[in-house]
């Protein structure tokens, strides 16, 4: 059996070439103008095929944005927590300063409830693991929530909410703020 | 002459009409569904006033979001910093928990980029004004960013992206961060 013939091979194309043409579409157009029959267009793929796998814009987007946003930043270990959050802080706020990542998160916000869990990705999995880590090795960390309170709401608030930059300085600066508070409170 | 004929009288009619027709559209659908034909329709206007006068769904939606969450929250003055702080984040977070604001907002980002800066109105000019308050008074401040970092990015922050409840005690939490932090760099 041929690799192009395995079973899921078809399906795995589709949905490849829908997510692409959906980060295209999203990429060149407002959002208003990406809807299932232009995303099927453009993917060369029967809108049927779209809408019985997908059944809404909303799901498809949920999708995309969580397999874009999910398993994409490596978790680091560099032996020290305030290093490894500072590292990951910083490719996190890197991630975010893509526009056709943020295209993405806007449709997917847009789209319904869901869409903003799904751009968040693993990224609380991922702060749990560096504290998880650090416990690991004998520090005192942090809640898990207010780590998250600390350093992804400002992060994600910034590039969605206001027009100011994304900046490593003030990234690791959030690192700071975590730190000093966990200080406070041992 | 009389109210109903004076200059910019209709106009203002239409504005609110129009208004109203996007937040009972938003309200009641999914956000795809919502487009200017169907808000022109909703609000018994001709789909060329709102063309001509707004432009593009986008448009129209921020004018929506900044008038919605502008004004909205007086500043307190309970003649403390942490207690004006408290009471201003726990409004905040309040009129995060209402549905038909939230689906405002869904709509305001997901329609362009201008949307999230409408959807925080006057949130960071309330921000400033309870601290410089706090000034006046003699007090030490935390500086502004860090303000916003710690207490608006977590509240919008939870709304949008998280399927976490608002939480007043919660809320309150975040302004004993800010103040701490405040504390350990005077």
């Amino acid at each position: 059996m041929s690799v192009t013939t395995r079973p899921g091979g078809r399906s795995a194309r589709v949905r490849a070439a829908v997510h692409r043409a959906v980060q295209e579409l999203l990429a060149e157009n407002q959002v208003e103008a990406v809807t299932l029959p232009v995303i099927a267009n453009r993917a060369g793929v029967h809108p049927t095929t779209v809408y019985r796998r997908w059944g809404s814009l909303s799901d498809l987007l949920n999708e995309v944005a969580t397999s874009r946003f999910s398993g994409d930043i490596v978790v680091p270990d560099t032996g020290t927590l305030r290093e490894d959050l500072e590292r990951w802080v910083v490719d996190v706020s890197t991630d975010l300063t893509d526009p056709d990542t943020v295209a993405i998160m806007r449709a997917a916000l847009g789209a319904g409830p869901s869409g903003g869990c799904a751009c968040v990705g693993d990224r609380h999995e991922q702060l749990e693991a560096i504290l998880e880590r650090e416990r690991s090795r004998g520090g005192d960390v942090p809640d898990v929530q207010t780590a998250a309170d600390t350093l992804l709401s400002p992060l994600y608030y910034r590039v969605m909410f206001t027009t100011q930059p994304m900046d490593p300085e003030w990234a690791r600066g959030l690192v700071r703020n975590l730190l000093q508070l966990a200080e406070s409170t041992v």
